[in-house]
């Protein structure tokens, strides 16, 4: 099994296992030369430069896995929504009377993003045993946010509206997206996905009672819905500490973490869950020295349970590739077991929390 | 003494007084009828204008505060900042640079914003004697934050770059920061304003490594520098659940809580302080009886220490007039003392937390 997934599935690993939220992107020049041939739909919905572009960062770093090349506004076009990327996503026709809700489709399966599950079956064929390969979708709660509001926003005030003033709706589009939604990763993981992550970016704009409504129940029922595929279930929610109390009651295997959770508040939040980060992405604009200050912090907070190094958000744009280079370098670098044995014991025992390859 | 001003100062009282952030704006016809003759520059510069808008609120409902009508950007024009308004804030020159950061001015308090001085005295005299006056202005952290990236932004990528790239330029831009502001909310008070809300709008934006470098110590002078003037300091972050922590620490007398921090979180991590929150604005979009429930739930989690009504944020200007009314009518209907007096005791001794009208 790779070192990704037994980190996943909660194991000891001697390494933590690495890979980088938005690693193939705007910061590598080869991207930004597809970038200039293709528009980024083109980029998503022709599966040879979707794994090519997948494949990118692969090619220049040493990571233990790939995620697909794609948008979680992928299954709402087959849903009737007409999406643009401006470069956000910007919805022609969002959802927000009852007539709307009604008109959403909800596809069969085959007819949702064939070409992800093309592309998937390429990079499948393309990547070593030992790469572990990611799929991935919104949560409905975040892709709800999309299909009302129809744009970005800072605070999403159109949506949030439409919470309190239209709940029914609210729910009657949720469903059909929770639906779609599993009919899309439960093909992704068939098409040769590996695990899931399910990004709840705008989870974090509610309050828990909201969020107890219109979010945990429907991403509850996605990863309920892959139980039987046996891939890991990752989940991440963005600004959401406040909401650690509810989103721990889903069943997932990995917990991934914003860049301003700390890995030791998510422990106690998340028990002995795998946990997924959380590195600011801006530390890679910084100076190298910095960058493994900070890295080797993240690296030290993790030991005490399965851990998978990762950034907090996407990366940016400004990413120096060499800084990049360099993290990679200090993450594979990092010996966990010497680590454990090496730490200061802090109330007897030392490092007894790792028995036999085991957390306990 | 008002029942803001005992309240804000910790004080027990009968009923929960109440302003609301953004109480004066374009939900109300009459702030939308002025904004049709002035830009929103003019409104704020105009003394006799701002102070009307200032009160056009407290014409409609019984509120126990009148917040001065401005913005956040104000001190920064005689700064030297070029800023418009497009509706959120647009910087011709933002600081980036040393020499751009070099060239910021620290004008004497004479030199800032005397306008709203002027606004602050009619104010003061056209004011009930029970009605407090608030004073503002933007956090250190929160200010650098838009006079970096130059306008509003999803995630402020270029400022949390700028950290990490050149933290002496921040350090050198927030010392500046500091003692405008320090200057500007003096004369505020002196002027007449008898509390003071310092807005760190952006603080949730940072982990708290960088919060506790870039934030919490400039936010923390500006506190430090009010304390002999005797009027109740009150912060504000929004998104900032993960840095109560830090923010504790801060010699402030009230804590204002978005509307994703549940009351009883924020008791436990701020101890007795006053806390002033914290409906969800959007709340106001839907039905009165979501109101009430939602509004009553949050009077009675206030009961176990001194508090303030308010949103969590800004009034949205989608706010119906009708339903802002009848949420003025429950929070003023709320009687504290009977409510707590009502409570069933959950460990003995039942309302035993209010003794002589001070909270033990």
């Amino acid at each position: 099994m790779s070192l990704f997934l037994k980190a996943a599935w909660g194991e000891f690993t001697e390494r933590a296992p690495l890979w980088m939220m938005r690693q193939a992107g705007r910061y590598l020049p080869e991207y930004m030369a597809l970038k200039e041939r293709y528009t980024f739909w083109e980029m998503c919905r022709t599966p040879e430069v979707a794994a090519e572009v997948t494949l990118q960062p692969l090619r220049r770093f040493e990571l233990d896995a790939a995620i697909l090349f794609s948008d979680i506004m992928t299954p709402l076009a087959p849903m009737g929504f007409q999406i643009d990327f401006n470069p956000g996503p910007v919805f022609a026709n969002p959802a927000r009377t009852a007539a709307d809700v009604e008109q959403v489709r909800v596809p069969a399966a085959e007819e949702i993003a064939t070409f992800v599950m093309e592309t998937l079956r390429i990079l499948r064929g393309e990547l070593k045993e030992e790469t572990a390969l990611i799929g991935f979708g919104g949560a409905p709660l975040t892709l709800a946010t999309y299909a009302v509001e129809g744009k970005g926003s800072k605070d999403y005030a159109l949506f949030r509206q439409f919470l309190r003033r239209e709940p029914s709706l609210a729910h009657a589009l949720l469903e059909k997206l929770t639906e779609v939604t599993i009919r899309y990763l439960r093909a992704q993981v068939e098409a040769g996905a590996q695990a899931i992550q399910l990004f709840d970016s705008w989870a974090g704009l509610h309050d828990e009672v909201i969020y107890r409504r219109f979010g945990l129940p429907y991403a509850l029922r996605v990863f309920d819905a892959l139980t039987d595929l046996d891939v890991p279930r990752i989940y991440i929610a963005v600004g959401a500490s406040h909401l650690s109390g509810a989103i721990n009651e889903l069943p997932c295997e990995v917990m991934s973490l914003d860049w301003r959770m700390p890995i030791p508040a998510a422990r106690e939040a998340f028990g002995t869950r795998c946990l997924q980060g959380n590195l600011d992405p801006a530390v890679l604009l910084g100076t190298t020295s910095e960058i493994e200050v900070e890295a080797l912090r993240i690296l030290r907070e993790g030991l005490d349970g399965a851990h998978i190094f990762n950034l907090g958000h996407g990366m940016m744009k400004e990413a120096p590739v060499e800084h990049v280079a360099h993290l990679v370098n200090v993450v594979r670098g990092f010996d966990r077991a010497r680590a454990l044995e090496m730490r200061p014991s802090v109330r007897g025992g030392g490092a007894s929390g790792l028995q036999r390859g085991r957390w306990i």
